[in-house]
């Protein structure tokens, strides 16, 4: 009995057994990511380059300690997008552990990724709230959380910060750094700039008109609701993306010419088609994620070299295909292993018709 | 006794004394409006269209009978913007009372405001939900409710239409109509065409990335919202507004540009200026209209003539004073009158100060 209380004890304080896990930068995301992983049972350092916000994380039980823990299996670089690079750079040669990031932009760090023990990673889940005050253990739940693999990513890493990721509820969605950096662009990064643009131009008039911001209705507060947030991030996000935003700002200006063109010619045949299918499209919109109720189980041999995982999942993304889990059983002669999916049962023939034209042989299993 | 429960059935069914309502289209706004009148006792009768949706107002609670009531006091069109015109003269015509409409472009309507008897509207609340199975009593309740007095407009009309409006707990804000069709342009019309505009670029993208829309948070979510409207309503607003809706989105697009080339430049001092800017604008946007506290009184002799309220309201407008109530006390010469009104105490210097400066001799009282 009393040995059996020491041990307790022991487990909450000190467990050797609980997994160690390392979070630079204590904000709304990585102290999201501290209160996730401790609600999973490990053991969490953190910092942040303002010791205040470090030490209000673990006052919110987002971390166990302050500080670097060169013993983390796995880190999350949570800093703004200008510091990830050389944090992550950092992680991987001060631990032996796996690192990821949350970054917006993937593509300065696509060079770190030829690192086996490193895959980039984006949450798309935010909140108005800024700083760990907004921090939830679980924001993520029900949004997906992008991972990059490459040809270089060790399996056995991918599927690791995988399992945990999935762990806090969110959806993985597997997608190469450049094509993630197109979509947010599209997505995110010229929407937010958009929303402030028409903040901006409503306030302009404003100064003309008093009245006018006392109608803007119920529409116009949830478009320009993200232009609230704080700006000191953008510059590094634009920076960082600048190609694929200067892109997307092309065709949404492009667009907005076309429907200007539209008005002035009062083509209310194809105003109406154009809103149409915007209409079909947002009532498309997928929502949150759920995890599926029937599995099936895609069993899938393979190499075991870098760079499978990767594939396979990016295929899934591909195809459409939700993974509920990932396992990779190895053979005993270490050449060969296989890669055990479950996906969600009514797209599984889909994504082995997929498999199968990639050049993979995969058995399909129905779960009771 | 028994004649005290008779009169209480009479009251209930057919009270000679109780005001009555007319409602042309009973829609969310039309169905919207039946539930607050009868809240208030008013006899509404309600016709749509389509017949179907005027009996469902009457099961919901919206409206008392089916039909045209020649006898009504106050008619409400609240038909799509293409239609307001004809029905505002139809009511005119039929009815000896006063006429108001929801129309969301008020150009249209301009020729009929020299109709003492009409004063053009526009309530600034929605519903993502159409129709009238969307309609709630409370639906104005805290949110704008535009007039547009002009110079024609009967005192007496006015002030019994901004009452009516007032009891439903909205905030009329009075505005010539000219400048409010400029004004719904800037918070209405171009964000939803942009909102659909962003939508259609997201759902063309994903054609090539079906993952795209996977990614899509809460941002895009809150800026797309809009979009799932039904188009229909659309083409009539863009034609009638089509002068003001191109001014803006060529505005817009310039906007656009120039922050495209501030990306493409990577100039962070401006890009953060304008986000600072839009930012400041989004915490200012003034939230839901809560009437004052404190309140003072505001005598304003005038002669009795048209237009004198819609003069002094819009100044009110013009300085940001939200008006609590407004009475017209006339002398019992006949060309005399004392407009008295209600506003917040705060404002209320700065609101003497413009009748001042306007040739009116206010004065003003505070109240306990």
């Amino acid at each position: 009995m009393t040995f059996g209380h020491l041990q307790l004890v022991m487990n909450e304080a000190s467990d050797p057994h609980r997994p160690r896990a390392q979070i630079v930068g204590t904000g709304l995301i990585g102290g999201s990511i501290g209160l996730a992983l401790r609600a999973q049972g490990w053991h969490v350092t953190g910092r942040d380059r303002d010791p205040t916000a470090a030490n209000r994380a673990r006052e919110l039980g987002a971390l166990d300690a302050v500080g670097n823990d060169p013993n983390a299996e796995l880190t999350f670089i949570a800093t703004p997008v200008g510091a990830v690079a050389s944090e992550v750079e950092r992680a991987l040669e001060t631990t032996t552990g796996l690192v990821t990031d949350v970054g917006s932009v993937k593509a300065p760090m696509v060079p770190l990724m030829s690192n086996p023990r490193f895959v980039g990673g984006h949450p798309m889940a935010g909140s108005e709230l800024e700083g760990v005050e907004g921090a939830r253990a679980d924001l993520f739940d029900g949004h997906a959380w992008v991972l990059t693999p490459v040809e270089g990513t060790h399996n056995e890493a991918f599927a690791r910060i995988r399992t945990v990721v999935s762990s806090f509820g969110a959806e993985v969605v597997s997608i190469p750094p450049d094509r993630h950096d197109e979509m947010v662009a599209v997505v995110s990064h010229v929407p937010h700039l958009t929303a402030a643009t028409l903040m901006r131009l409503a306030d302009e008039s404003a100064v003309e008109h008093l009245a006018l911001l006392r109608l803007a209705a119920g529409g116009f507060r949830d478009m320009t609701r993200v232009a609230a947030g704080h700006p000191g991030i953008w510059p590094d996000i634009c920076g960082e993306n600048r190609e694929a935003i200067v892109t997307q700002l092309s065709r949404l200006i492009e667009a907005l010419s076309e429907i200007r063109e539209i008005v002035a010619a009062d083509d209310r045949h194809t105003l109406v088609k154009l809103l149409e299918a915007a209409r079909a499209a947002r009532l498309n919109l997928p929502t949150r994620f759920a995890r599926p109720d029937e599995l099936a189980e895609v069993r899938i041999p393979v190499r075991d070299r870098p760079g499978e995982l990767a594939r396979i999942t990016t295929l899934a993304t591909d195809l459409g295909v939700s993974i509920a889990d990932i396992e990779i059983a190895h053979s005993a002669e270490g050449e060969e292993g296989v890669v055990i999916l479950l996906v969600e049962q009514a797209l599984a023939e889909r994504f082995q018709g997929g498999l199968m034209a990639n050049g993979y042989r995969p058995t399909l299993r129905t779960l009771e």
